[in-house]
């Protein structure tokens, strides 16, 4: 009988912050954790040998199914051995389900029972993502981590369209489910075969979604749109070998709508999944409307799974989602305003372009004890920008992740030590300060 | 009495090629040497912790005094304290002298007497550059090896056109020279006066120039070209305070005409530097015919001063270069070839796009032992590229430079070991054997 693919146990708890362990097949990952986004197999602008410094030590990075479906494809990522052999990266990923992507295209997408047919950003060809399909990929991906297909509203998005999205992704979460079970199945199956074991083992990784498996059928998906993973499977390292170890999160979603939210949390409970995420926030709400929905939700979420909000959000963000009994993050900020000139510090948000750092020999942060801020100056920083060098993005970005990776071991400790009203405290007031 | 800025001490010799020991007020740096290009003050897609890893061991690197000049000025940098503190590098830095910058921009420039007007490629702005303005500027830069300011002819020029050039860079040599002492005593008397010391010495770094220093009389340059250092000198680390230990290199032109390089050879040890550089090289000319200049005039180059081939060239570009008695090389190859998708390796040049690659697992040189082949493969680094991040860049400029400064660390063990032919054959075998 196989162990879990993950679990998570309480360490401390201080107020509705926990503080944990989410054990993995690639290591250990405290919690609260941040986790870097690499959307296309990268986080833009790091060396994964900075990534897993002792300063950084990123025990979990993102990546994005959608991009890589498109590039380089799913089939190019199984046949070169899953995500972690193709990209070099040995700890663990996170892949998200696509969903949120295609639901960032806007017009360009068509969502119906079935799944949600797109135009790729890349080559505006005709794409059908469904999740049967995202559960494919993910499994090709082989990544430790497996998000459920969902359905994302709108932030503003009335009660009756929240409800129907919400019912939707309940749907695409069953089937999602269903389809990750069969696809362990056929995993483990594999790799039963190859040690040459000759009694078949039903057990998979999921939870309460393998007691449904051997009656599903897998709705049929386009043809032209279905992937072969055939080429994949006759791969010398195929992805789908390791496929019997990979954890299934579910979605909740439902907008800014409680009652939605506690009835999606329930659909999601009832499938059953190995961690539970939050979708749809930080969509366009407004910033105290998520912290209500997150106050609200969260505590009823299972108390023995890590809890992840997808897509938030800046620092001040997870210390307040920390607070109301979260564990798990993922954010494009700290990459990606550190490509666009800004610093996250102590003290709020540093704009490096300005012109009152041309001769400014402090760090950007003189609180801060990473490389960057050790090594450079505000002028140097600024003087990279502005010439275009792509050492401006390389450095801010190192900075920027140093920042949230630093700050959620902070939290972490505080949680710990009892300490975390404290704490959150004076790092509002510190960010809030403002940068001189 | 101050010992000499630099020193140049032969380790070993065989055939022409000469190993041995540049020592500076920066460290130690053991010769041939490549010295990676950092135009802007950044060797591009580079960290510095990289450069000084024990993998790459860049012992000194290079500036560009036109680039830095138009941004971010010359004032903002000494107002830091020099390169090396505005940058955050304490190894060796040398600068050229925007001769070579200047000639690039062809027909934007003018050259007279006085020096050359041109219009800044960055905002059209029109600027004047001249052996005092470079000397200026370097001295504000605070650089550890300065070149002499030097006009360029291109490879083709007739032998009357290479030779009005190369006497005006051989008055402009003189000149440099000149210039250049005056702010190094300058910077050494206000060394002097800070320290309390009533005596003032005459004694400055350079060689023979050093003797008319006392006689010369700077040519006016135009007021609204000239640069005020004022501001710089009341700066709190001016960089003109360690200025009295920059070592001056001359620069030897004529094209590809033997007896304008051995006349221009004869001027400008005539005038006195502390190391010598062939200029005006890889501008156009054939390959054959620029090995053959090397040959021709290495020879007779002082054999205890570093000898500097500028701007040159592929890996084995270098060999042949060290092969005929040279020591100093720097190039944009490793770096502007890694941010287009193009690798050196021990079989030639590998095509990163290549679709052939696109399931390679293989590292870009399996001869290879960087971080970058130890680690990622064909495969990730051609969607990488293709997908237009930055980690591409990084990566292979990273394998580029490894590539360059290990050849290099080769180069000088072959040469200790009295085997630097067979290498050299081996070598030259393997790049032109192709990659598979």
């Amino acid at each position: 009988m196989k162990r879990p693919p993950i679990k998570w146990e309480l360490v401390a708890k201080d107020g509705e912050a926990r503080c944990g362990l989410l054990h993995t097949r690639r290591g250990v990952i405290e919690t609260p954790v941040f986790m870097p986004v690499g959307t296309l197999g990268t986080v833009k602008g790091t060396r994964f040998e900075a990534l897993e410094s002792a300063e950084l030590d990123a025990r979990i990075i993102l990546g994005n199914t959608y991009h890589l479906w498109l590039r380089p494809g799913a089939e190019t990522i199984a046949a070169c051995g899953g995500l972690h052999r193709f990209i070099g990266w040995e700890r663990a990923l996170l892949t998200d389900s696509g969903g949120f992507q295609v639901f960032s295209l806007g017009a360009l997408r068509k969502v119906c029972e079935e799944g949600t047919e797109f135009r790729s950003h890349v080559d505006g060809s005709l794409r059908f993502l469904s999740p049967e399909v995202s559960m494919q990929v993910q499994a090709a991906l082989a990544s430790d981590i497996v998000m459920a297909f969902d359905e994302c509203a709108p932030g503003e998005a009335s009660h009756e369209v929240a409800r129907e999205s919400m019912l939707l992704t309940a749907r695409w979460a069953e089937r999602s489910r269903k389809s990750f079970n069969v696809l362990q199945n056929e995993g483990s199956t594999q790799q039963e075969q190859k040690a040459g074991e000759s009694e078949s083992s039903q057990q998979t990784a999921g939870g309460r979604g393998n007691e449904q498996r051997s009656s599903s059928v897998l709705p049929p998906a386009p043809a032209s749109c279905f992937l072969s993973f055939k080429s994949a499977l006759r791969a010398p390292h195929s992805a789908l070998e390791l496929s019997g170890e990979q954890a299934l999160f579910g979605i909740i979603q439902g907008a800014t709508h409680l009652d939605l939210r506690r009835e999606s949390l329930a659909r999601t409970v009832e499938i059953g999944f190995e961690g539970y995420a939050l979708g749809g926030l930080s969509v366009g709400e407004e910033k105290r409307v998520m912290y209500q929905v997150v106050a609200e939700t969260a505590p009823l979420m299972p108390v023995n799974s890590p809890r992840y909000l997808m897509g938030v959000g800046t620092p001040e963000d997870l210390i307040e989602c920390v607070a109301r009994g979260l564990d798990m993050f993922d954010c494009v900020l700290p990459t990606r305003n550190g490509r666009t000139g800004q610093a996250f510090t102590s003290r709020g948000k540093l704009n490096v372009k300005n012109a009152q750092w041309t001769r400014d020999m402090r760090p950007l942060d003189e609180n801060c004890a990473c490389m960057v801020c050790r090594r450079h100056t505000r002028a140097y920083l600024r003087h990279l920008y502005l010439t275009g060098e792509m050492l401006a993005s390389i450095l801010l970005t190192h900075h920027n992740l140093f920042f949230f990776l630093d700050t959620m071991r902070r939290v972490r400790q505080a949680i710990r030590s009892g300490d975390f009203t404290r704490f959150r405290r004076e790092f509002l007031e510190g960010v809030n300060s403002g940068v001189a």
